[in-house]
């Protein structure tokens, strides 16, 4: 596995290691074995306390201080604690979650909403002599975080917020580490003082006493089990009037004095809101890193089993034919696999993004709002990607997928929630086409209907083009003038990335159109509403362009020839089958020809056939090690090949 | 639920229960309380436990015996059988699996393989004196029954077959009650006598002693924890030169006399080994529909779910909008209920089909025959529809789908291998494509590519249509003239079975066309694999054009003139959203114009908002008592329903 040797899937493997290589190359040292992989045998509770005991052995390895500034006792990579965390997915998701959930969301509150004198949290936090959570979702309010019911009241007598669920719908749900070990919970609430509420701040709430129970006025349940994720403990926080210091309100954007009254730099209450919920942007990047993680050991598996299952003799030759070999096989697969190198360049991407401003070497005023709609657009990608990639991974492989020794359906059932938390792929998806169609309006980061009929009143059209560079990108792919498919324009890249291009902007400038035509006639909801399949498509169009600039410029960073002309045809595979999806809009919007169209649905017939002979170099590449796939099938592949005897 | 009072939902619910109703409507009050459900709290070994338990109170009740002939102590109602165990998928898919397996594989296989010798066995297994299982599958070779390699070699020196796993690949496997409770297996193998191969043939092996234990020479293994049905004790089973009687051979349609002399009436060795699997047609029946009826308890649950939570404020009236309000949600699940409705309207028919033949009343030679490929591509249609339902099901209900008290998840998990037992998905997609490109040439049963080639080769155009009688209905169609959507004449039935006909007409003719061309210069398997895409889309547009026909036949049964109305328009969404599907294919083979095809888009659009007022009714219609979809998050709806409070 060392990088720079000679491979072609050690070159490729290099690219998509990405700038964070080092960091995956000593994970994949470090999480060899079984030390940290789950055991699908133990009953949930079992399960949560192995999961513990592997955080424990990680606080250990520095990975978790990676995540934190140096002047919180943290250093200061943030970039390689995402990189790092994610390569834990190979080896158990639940481990990635609740590790995610302790460092990532409870010590990533503490960071980034909290002051100096919540510093004394994050040394323990990062050592596990605090367990905390993160307790945001509500049972009745989960994608409208802005109107989240728990009210956290300042009395002005004792200097202490009253915490409290005030409805049923107010509960804490679905919360990690709410069920059992969570000894402190990052309570995210509206705050009310001098009789006004201020709108959702966050406040720690202690919930849990050292023996673990829970503290007075503070409820706990479990969630119990769950689709996958054994070993993470949801659970459900209900607060009867629980108090709390004044200091406990994680002060950063704003706070409380003595005597209750409110300050804030940020005087607009919806900027603040979305300043407030910006500086976690690293979630949503993990869970779409993870995501795509789980669907690379999936599709390692399935191409690897595929590679040795025959079944159905060949009448030419009597031999029995390899899986691989069957046109079919090749189109539920590899198009997934070309899928997962273009997000793995895109995640790469956007972890740099993200690193570069969290330490502070990207300061553009713009950057952090254009960090927050791409981490959005990919997670939507990665996680979408996982639920269908990991769905036919299984069915490729029958009734051995089945089987929980073979690794899918686990993979499956911990990734399924993915497409939900960390922001519902529908509202995600929503909001990334907001920010097309507002133009990055400052005040409208919201997501109710009026906002969105208002902004995209103002808009002009080709915004997409004007603001993002893809222009620019798309002239300098035509002066590089390279061809890589033979089939007339279509396999020139610039061509490739102006269908997307043209794709996202007619969508969004017609979407935009359509809410403006509306609105006077029907109200804003019924506008909204009535367009919202329009804005979706908007929305999944923009990420479909992100992801294909990610991967042009990825193919850049592979070193050796060879495998640079592989990941060109891995690109050609991701555009062609991407634009075979939406043939039909391409049609019907005279962006192609009826002849054209059937020249995309030929072509991805002949890049899987392209692709074919390198499937297992392109596996290899993906960079989940052999070791990791763990699918008990790929080593007893006697049973399974049968070579015609 | 009395059929015939007065509401839209109960005459819906009349037509779509079909022509066993009494059956179900029984079932409805027998399975009403947890008797019969699931403990996903249990280990797999209590859950296999538990189901055991339940099939002695099942075997009590009746049902079993419904699915053997009098004259072997059965009630000889073959279609209350099948209807009355796809009840139990409301239960608990564990118990409907391993009843099926018991009932409906070990003991179809006896009944319908075996002879008067065999009689025995019948009473015992029906009561559960006898437990048995299916051992077809093995490690190697799923898909390919007909090159399994477990072997029956008889001696007559003893009169005794000898059945022998000779390679690591013949073990069989993924044998439900081979893990645990089975002490007989139907175990299919190469008959071998006299130094000769007589293809694959089944015969009764006993594998355990009245104790559990393992017979001599017989060596079982448990598969494990599984994807879900963790109540189904699958298993792997090795034999070491076991030896059974000869009479153990079930002898319907061969045998082998005490001199090792083989006689059959059936000549032909391929028609042969389709007779016997034809028999055991009612496994694909059975599993269609409980995939089926997996899939409209998670549409019940999910619709249900979205007609109590709300989310985000509508800022026309300030109250936060129920999901099911937003269309983007309507398009997500109704037409996932329209589909509901085809199908089940589908299974009816095919239940009834199956009935007719296996109680005798339908004696006509293509009938048989024409069942099973019906029975195929139900089971395809049904089985992906109830992955894809169950999935988005679970995406629709964010957090709380992925808890298993919702039961979203437990239905995905366990209805997950639907798609590829009984036959994978994608073979048996094959298989109705073979038997529309060859036209019931009667000796080409068997999927290698030589068969493929050869008589594609024969086949004139316009089969489907001269051998279907869709004409035939098409033109009825147009004499009744009725019109249920407004848009032009894509409203009108005829015009909209047309246009499946044309599809399936058209990839039919092609698909042969391509075969034919290719197959000289490349040889017949290249030509079968570039073609396969191809074929596997013909195969679906037959499927889609049956089911349609069966929506249209079951909305005649609809006896309320506005229930009919709204099955109508039911059926309006289930055509429009399937050829959106397929609506590049259309446009780009000249059956639709651009603006036709804008058409159907809008059209899905303004059918989910015309049944949105609805939704309810086609939920109750659905026919799963509320008591049965046992979802916490319904019977808690003050927790998920803010109205704007």
């Amino acid at each position: 596995m060392a990088i720079g040797s000679s491979t072609t899937a050690d070159h490729l493997r290099a690219a998509l290691d990405g700038p964070w290589r080092d960091v995956r190359e000593q994970a994949r040292t470090q999480l060899a074995g079984d030390r940290f992989t789950g055991d699908p045998h133990l009953d949930y509770r079992a399960a949560r306390a192995r999961v513990l005991e592997q955080m424990r052995v990680l606080a250990e390895t520095g990975l978790p201080e990676k995540g934190f500034r140096t002047e919180n006792g943290g250093t200061g990579d943030p970039g390689g604690a995402v990189t790092g965390l994610e390569m834990l997915a190979y080896a158990d998701l639940s481990l990635w979650v609740k590790s995610g959930v302790q460092w990532g969301l409870f010590g990533g509150a503490v960071e980034n909403l909290g002051t100096e004198r919540h510093r004394e949290y994050i040394k323990r936090l990062i050592s596990l002599d605090l367990l905390g959570c993160f307790a945001m979702t509500e049972s009745g309010h989960g994608s409208d975080v802005a109107n989240l019911e728990t009210t956290a009241t300042y009395d002005p007598a004792t200097q202490e917020f009253v915490v409290h669920t005030p409805t049923p719908s107010a509960r804490k749900d679905y919360i990690g580490g709410a069920a059992e070990h969570a000894r402190m919970a990052a309570v995210f609430a509206q705050l009310v003082t001098g009789g006004e509420s201020k709108g959702v701040h966050c406040l720690l709430v202690p919930i849990r006493d050292e023996d673990g129970a829970d503290l007075p006025g503070v409820t706990t349940y479990d969630d119990g089990l769950k689709g996958g994720l054994p070993g993470v403990d949801n659970g459900r926080i209900v607060f009867d009037h629980v108090r709390v210091p004044r200091e406990n309100l994680l002060n950063r954007y704003a706070d409380v004095a003595p005597d209750g009254t409110y300050t804030s730099d940020i005087e607009n209450p919806s900027r603040r809101f979305f300043t407030t919920l910006g500086t976690l942007v690293r979630g949503r990047v993990s869970v779409g890193g993870a995501a795509a993680a789980g669907a690379r050991v999936g599709l390692s598996i399935a191409v690897r089993y595929a590679l040795a299952r025959r079944q159905f003799a060949d009448p030419d030759t009597g031999a029995e034919t390899l899986l691989m070999d069957y046109r079919n096989h090749q189109r539920r697969l590899l198009p997934l696999v070309a899928k997962s190198f273009a997000l793995a360049f895109a995640q790469n991407d956007l972890v740099r993004r993200m690193d570069l401003i969290q330490t502070g070497r990207n300061t553009e005023p713009e950057a952090q709002r254009a960090l927050e709609k791409r981490a959005a657009g990919l997670k939507v990608a990665q996680t979408r990607h996982a639920t269908r990639a990991l769905q036919e991974c299984r069915e490729a492989c029958g009734g051995a997928g089945y089987l929980t020794e073979n690794r899918l359906v686990g993979l499956k059932a911990d990734t399924d929630v993915f497409t939900t938390f960390e922001g519902d792929n529908v509202v995600l998806t929503q909001l990334v086409a907001k920010e097309l169609l507002t133009a990055y309006a400052d005040e409208v980061r919201d997501l109710d209907a009026m906002g969105w009929v208002r902004f995209a009143a103002t808009m002009a059209g080709d915004v997409v083009r004007k603001t993002s560079g893809v222009r620019q990108l798309i002239q300098t792919l035509r002066d590089r003038g390279d061809e890589t498919v033979d089939e007339g324009d279509l396999g020139k890249r610039d061509v490739q990335l102006a269908l997307f291009a043209d794709r996202e902007d007619y969508l969004v400038r017609t979407a935009a159109h359509r809410l403006r035509a509306r609105a006077a006639d029907t109200g804003p909801f019924e506008a909204f509403n009535n367009a919202q399949d329009h804005i979706l498509a908007a929305g999944s169009a923009h990420i479909d362009r992100l992801v294909l600039e990610a991967f042009i410029d990825g193919i850049a960073t592979v070193e050796d020839p060879e495998a640079r002309a592989l990941a060109e045809t891995v690109c050609d595979l991701y555009v062609y089958s991407t634009l075979e999806e939406h043939l039909s809009w391409y049609i019907m919007h005279r962006f192609m020809s009826v002849e054209r169209a059937k020249a995309v649905r030929r072509g991805v017939n002949e890049l899987v056939d392209r692709l074919r002979p390198d499937a297992l170099t392109l596996v290899e590449a993906m960079g989940v090690p052999e070791g990791m796939l763990r699918a008990a099938m790929l080593s007893d592949a006697s049973v399974y090949d049968r070579t015609g005897s």
